[in-house]
């Protein structure tokens, strides 16, 4: 894998995802940045299910998002995912969210930390999971 | 409280839970006996935090609803609840979801059993809760 | 297609999903029934967007769900769909939710009718669809 | 009202809001402040339904948010909303998410834009509603 890698999901669209505006809600989108984490996290050879087995979360701590064109049911709806920043404490994932036309709907990065199941304390990726911090130093997308 | 003692919790209608067709998504009705069904157990002098924390969850078994009419963004919509059932195993609330103008919109039961939070096997609810069973027994609807 | 047909959708589950139980929120096994039905109506040759753009909705008028065993996160989900019943007005459709050892988990069936977009009052399916509602004729399980 | 003016809102918070995590879905951080965002406008005298009910829509173009502190099920969650920036063209609200003890467990932002229903272009605030625009410009606590 090379710097800047990206995985791609398509999103089961579901009706309970709109809103009486008659697009999709925008706080759905962010489950659909998670399935493009997911997927993201798979495609590199890792699991997120692996990494709370072995007693860790990596809970959301900051996440952004735009939203370009409204997304309707109907669509075909796509999220590709990249590492975009990573230091041994905090890494942030990006996404675009796409229509079948290829379009780009939405933006959005989620940063996260690691925590103890525990404590809810943060702990160092690098120290946690160094070989997979090392492979998100070499294929995150900026410095 | 008498037999049938019902309680009753205004509900936070929030955009998020209409859909495209204009009205509130089915699902979210579940929710909403989920705020009522708290609110009952509340409002008889007991708290589902503490049965968690005593070691139990309270898992729905069983959920029926029936959507008499629509609900939509702006109504003030409330939740009337009770014991319609209760033996050892099984507690079946019952609920009424009301508009502002007093009319039924929709009306439900969910069937619960508890279980140890270790091993999800139920257990008897009147063994675990004696007081809080005798207390259903006397102000449950149906025998 | 013969009596009984059934089509079969694989789940996206997510995070967003579970609940402090560790375990699917009940509700959200409302929303897998709806990309069932939808995988469904599909696998017959037809279209829920269609119906919308023809005039109509489709309301869930009736839901039933029984919880048999619970859906964590990284189970693989699907959802098995086929008509129950179906007469001039309310058609039935029934779910069974297998995770990846094809265990049954949860069972439902949701009851829908027809309604004007306009009004929401209801109209016969037989009248507004008649070969769609020939076809259910043909396929539904029970008569 | 003077600059900075906020507006409070206790949330209903429940089950179907956490996750595996025991903690709340940060999802569902952003329905929470649609729920400010809707005692905001209500506490300054004007109503979302009525922009609706007027032709318009208020879609979120864009969302930050920042979680400090896990929030847990039994926690009294409140959020306090004011408009943190507003220009003919796009108005910010911001939101501090506080927990039982007054802490703050999350901030964030949403910016919106006015588009018009029919056909989702965009509309200016001032032009749509110019004397609600101009409240706005009085209370906004950022020029």
């Amino acid at each position: 894998m090379e710097r800047g890698f990206t995985a791609t999901i398509d999103i089961q669209l579901s009706y309970a995802d709109t809103d009486m505006m008659g697009i999709v809600y925008h706080a759905n989108y962010l489950k659909w940045f998670e399935l493009g984490r997911t997927r993201f996290i798979e495609a590199v050879g890792y699991s997120y299910r692996d990494m709370e087995n072995a007693g860790y979360f990596a809970p959301v701590y900051q996440v952004e998002a735009t939203y370009k064109k409204p997304i309707r049911y109907g669509d075909q709806v796509s999220v590709e995912t990249w590492v975009e920043l990573n230091d041994g404490l905090k890494t942030a994932y990006a996404y675009h969210v796409r229509n079948g036309q290829g379009e780009v709907c939405a933006v959005g990065t989620t940063m996260h930390i690691i925590v103890s199941q525990e404590t809810f304390k943060p702990v160092q990726f690098k120290k946690a999971f160094p070989e997979w911090y090392a492979l998100y130093e070499r294929i995150k997308k900026k410095d």
